[in-house]
């Protein structure tokens, strides 16, 4: 099963570590397309041969190629926004979370999206819970 | 002629009197049906009774009964991020604007994308010439 996950690079790094976090955890349901966005030296090593157009052309491609997506919704990020309104576009399942007690406002365009699923977590362990119960929901026969 | 103009709300107010100059001079073309996003005060009361579901689905409604969007993408918005790729699956006319020389990074996403136009500005008095580019090409017969 393929996943693309989803967090601020350009709009912000403040939940980097928690990224990674993610990222590893989503390891244990398939593979992870953009795994190299928990690490600064990953997406720089990644990102830094190619145009805008190349890392956007990819980065289509590979919700293209994904079963599901999973954002961190919590830093304002217009590449996030993007990505979730095509990902909405070609009916992939989208599970948006949210860090609680952070400095951001979540959108109204993402709160109020009948096509996402929104979630609310405190501390990242949390996240396991809430990751087993999508994955239950949108790929129940996983094969990772 | 129906415009509709994007800039971030919650994401942050940095650019709101260059929102509100740019909702003016858009006047001149045809009804901006996102007129409030000038002014907080318009914003508080448009919104404040609505909820964020609410707020979604006639935001949505308005980008379906565009003729074209012109988003300004200096600021990083979610809502912005969402509403340009709701924008594209509609095959909508974008123009994007980005202040030069701001201490923000413009999204790869929003940058290589093929499905928009970007243009830079250093003051807003810049914006009218390209908005008269982008108009004449895709509007030249407008209505106001």
């Amino acid at each position: 099963m393929n996943i693309y996950f989803c967090g601020s690079i350009r709009g912000g790094r403040d939940l980097a570590v928690t990224y990674e976090k993610m990222i590893d955890m989503l390891g244990s349901y398939g593979k992870v397309l953009t795994e190299h966005l928990g690490s600064d030296e990953e997406i720089e090593s990644n990102d830094r041969v190619l145009t805008d157009k190349e890392i956007h052309d990819r980065d289509l491609q590979w919700i293209v190629e994904s079963d599901l997506l999973v954002a961190d919704v919590t830093v304002p990020s217009l590449g996030v926004g993007y990505e979730i309104g095509r990902a909405i576009e070609m009916g992939k399942p989208i599970l948006c979370l949210i860090k609680q007690d952070s400095e951001y406002t979540i959108s109204a365009m993402i709160a109020g999206s009948d096509s996402v699923e929104m979630k609310y977590y405190k501390r990242v362990e949390e996240v396991k819970d809430l990751f087993e119960a999508f994955f239950s929901t949108h790929a129940p026969h996983r094969t990772s």
